[in-house]
């Protein structure tokens, strides 16, 4: 937040989810950052878990605003979570905000989870577009999961992230383990681990026709490596791991130009 | 490909894309890559462009066999390019495939639009699972493109992958300029760049009520910076971008710890 933006008033965030506008943690979320700026919520009509970075090409996408109050702005959108960005930057927002907000997902998005997770898209594009962004996951997937505990380190990160802003190319992927209380903030690096046991197939009657619903159990994640996002969350921390927008393997591109370009 | 499998027989390759099983483009790609291993295919039963790593977790997904013939099997799938992965690894490869190859996708994947490729999200998910994983794509998003031009390189790659593998963690983003014939392989980065102009705003009839169209020009390519892929494109090379699915900013670490954790 620069001084020109301090002079003009509170700051403008933009606040969306993969979980829809309905959702207990967007609306948590709404509540807890009031105070810190002028609010723009721009959220998928439903949920859009596992949306990822995906846009829509196939069909157009609508927006229809719910409420406008002092300092709150909501509307609902039939597209995905990084629609829903691209759509209010271009038709809502009457200027580029200071900070992007996604969350809070019901759910853990710590390690390679980043990748699947909408909440995580809606990131991933406010820092494309060069705006810093931070995502919250708090690791509980209740629909009634209790967000109190996360409106101090909210605030603080937050505020933190208004003030000084993130590097270029980098935002933040904030998870809270379920917990009442929190041991501290860790800066983590990204756990691997992977999904196991992903589908459960079942059968159609009357006659049979198999179909498979995706689940599964996350293993090898890494809560044992001190310093990963999964480590943190199994110690109390709130993990907050830095996300960088080029995924360029710089140390890879030596032995490739070795190995390919020959 | 470690002699145990070489001696086993050919490799096992698993091939999906974001356009589908009916595109010109992986109809190409199983065509150049039949006398490079068992090839299985499980693309989506339609077309999926900018599903980036996206999953299906609100409806159950199922597939079903179109060929069996030696040396290739051919599946639809009616979720996302990444569950096609997942399903196809879970329900229809006998054992870890030594290759996962994405494409060709009609289009363009460099840049920062790696972030919304279906095409790369195969890609991502192949790595994610530890197996070598490549995706290709083409600069010209027209059903019927020319792909000939593509066989050499793209076998030349395949080939170079199945034989040294890739660094742990690592998986290969692979564009094609829109040309005859290519001036060599570069070993890139991923160039910036935005998207602009997103939306094409129509009115429905009869009374009105605005949707929304995805569209956009992109600027800031990075193409004047040597050694990105935008760059070797624009001079008419094929570029081969190294992606990295551990996304931390690894050199944003101690500010943040400073800044953030306290």
């Amino acid at each position: 937040m620069n001084i020109a933006k301090m002079k003009g008033g509170k700051p403008l965030i933009l606040i969306s989810n993969d979980d829809g506008f309905e959702a207990k943690g967007i609306r948590e979320l709404v509540r807890f950052l009031r105070p810190l700026g002028h609010l723009v919520v721009m959220a998928p009509d439903g949920p859009r878990s596992g949306m990822a970075c995906s846009i829509t090409s196939d069909r157009p996408v609508v927006y229809h605003q719910l409420a406008e109050e002092y300092g709150l702005s909501v509307y609902k959108c039939s597209g995905t979570p990084v629609d829903c960005v691209k759509l209010a930057s271009s038709e809502v927002l009457h200027r580029q905000p200071d900070l992007i907000v996604g969350g809070i997902n019901h759910g853990d998005n710590s390690a390679i989870n980043v990748h699947y997770s909408g909440t995580m898209g809606v990131v991933i594009e406010g820092c494309l577009r060069g705006i810093p962004s931070v995502g919250f996951s708090l690791c509980n997937h209740a629909a009634d999961a209790d967000f109190s505990p996360l409106e101090e380190p909210v605030c603080r990160i937050v505020s933190c992230v208004l003030q000084g802003g993130l590097p270029e190319g980098v935002c933040l992927n904030v998870n809270f383990p379920l917990a009442a209380s929190f041991k501290g903030i860790r800066i983590c690096r990204q756990a691997r681990g992977r999904w196991v046991n992903e589908w459960e197939k079942r059968q159609r009657p009357p006659h049979g026709g198999d179909y498979f619903w995706l689940t599964g159990n996350f293993v090898g994640d890494g809560a044992a490596e001190e310093g990963t996002d999964r480590w943190a969350l199994r110690e109390g921390y709130v993990a907050v791991t830095p996300i960088s927008v080029d995924m360029t393997a710089h140390a890879a591109l030596d032995r490739l130009k070795e190995q390919i370009q020959g």
